[in-house]
């Protein structure tokens, strides 16, 4: 079985493939060329005898999600346009796939306090005229993938990981000037990488899934596990609240909220809780 | 001065290509292969030595805006990404150029009830979730062309002229089982096509153009503009309202809206009262 990797030079791409590599998975990597057409796409599937693709290809902004309103049009080509285009491609050719979205097309919590599930529709999205471009184009990227045949769509969230990396969610608490205290569910990078390999090995439903860990924490708690492990010695500041962080950090709305992961974990894949993850990364900082 | 025409096979490209001809405008039909990358575009602008790049290339559902519900990644590419490659293209090659955008992107009157300036925001888009993907595509096109340098966006709006063709409005009215009485601002499409080479060569200041004749009509307005010329022999029937209109005929909410081209006339291009526009193609019917 020989999975195929699109996007495998960013962040989640190349945690996936390490994982890969680490278990003895065969794969190959698939270029941007790979994706011109639906038509390049079915025929690259063919030429490199692939057996699942995995696409972690999107356009997020550098340094930040600021940086998306700003390239619009890679924006949409990005996370809108090429999971369609990845769809008619696969479909075409008939097999299982999967697609990195993510979680940022919510904002908050349930009005019933609970965490989102897949079957709430997202609320920070240019349907909500609330979020940020990237969000938008997120989102209109599941709009594209809804009903497609033999799909996974998984939802990652804010990544973290044990080793330093400037897209590491721990890293950046550490590296930043102030902080925004905000209540978020997070994603363990390899957790997230070994869940979507996990799903053609499980053969689960095809469909969405939050692969959040089980849980929510606020900065503060990020902070404090921090601290607790001793990683790094300073004094963490925090913007006094969400105006003040967007009249001097940031340029578009982020998305702040609590993702349910349940359906995940009753499929089988393997998330642990969240404050449990993070702690075990802080333990092993600086070590993979 | 050398025209680059894209789109040029589609029903708005064509009238455009056909004025051109009659009006001894030199120009080039440029192909979508000159569209896959800003560098392809700016590429073909100097292959082809084109001073002005006009676009009408775009997605629109056939036979109605219906199948782009189908077709989501379609029409985000044709009409939201591609205009910001061009966008890019021509910037890069540093040329004027024009991108035909729809009026579809409103829905109704101005709360003071007068027709929308391009002042408005666009009130039937995603933005406002209320609308076909077809009108959210536009409008996020129309966003990824904002402040785009030495650029006119130009909105049509329900094209219609003397020659029979599935997607002239006349022959709609004139063929359909039954109609929606609504009112709306539409376009006389050979009009529209000489604004657009026009607005090059009166050098009226960039930006976006509401290309609509003045007024608005009615449906059942446009019905006795039919009888009166003698068209055609037929009973009218109309759909009992909106709603009737969408649990028979229609799958996704269309606009009908009302536009002000006062900045159009203002500036100098040519677009005569809507009923002597229509009253003059009835005239002429089947006669270009």
């Amino acid at each position: 079985m020989r999975f195929g990797i699109l996007g495998a030079g960013g962040y989640v791409g190349g945690a996936l493939k390490s994982y890969c590599e680490r278990q003895g998975i065969p794969f190959v990597v698939l270029g941007r060329d790979s994706t011109t057409s639906p038509q390049h796409v079915a025929q690259a599937i063919e030429t490199h005898r692939v057996d699942y693709l995995i696409s972690c290809a999107g356009y997020t902004g550098k340094p930040n999600v600021d940086a998306c309103e700003l390239h619009k049009t890679d924006c949409l080509h990005g996370n809108a346009v090429l999971p369609g285009v990845l769809r008619q491609g696969c479909e075409a050719a008939d097999i299982s796939w999967g697609h990195v979205s993510s979680g940022c097309i919510y904002t908050g919590r349930r009005s019933d306090g609970d965490g989102f599930t897949e079957a709430d529709p997202p609320n920070f999205s240019f349907r909500q005229n609330n979020c940020s471009f990237y969000s938008g184009t997120k989102a209109l990227g599941e709009e594209v993938l809804a009903g497609a045949s033999k799909c996974y769509v998984w939802r990652l969230r804010i990544p973290f990981e044990a080793l330093p990396n400037p897209r590491n969610y721990l890293q950046k608490v550490m590296s930043y000037d102030s902080l925004l205290d905000a209540e978020n569910s997070l994603s363990d990078l390899h957790q997230f990488a070994a869940a979507c390999v996990d799903s053609f090995r499980l053969g689960i439903p095809y469909g969405f899934y939050n692969l959040t860990n089980p849980g929510s924490v606020t900065t503060r708690e990020v902070v404090e596990l921090i601290k607790q492990a001793g990683v790094i010695e300073k004094e963490f500041r925090f913007f006094q609240d969400e105006d003040d962080f967007m009249r001097k950090a940031a340029k578009t709305p982020r998305s702040n909220c609590v993702l349910d992961s349940s359906k995940a974990l009753g499929a089988g894949l393997k998330l642990t809780p969240i404050r449990e993850a993070i702690a075990d990364c802080l333990m092993r900082w600086g070590k993979a």
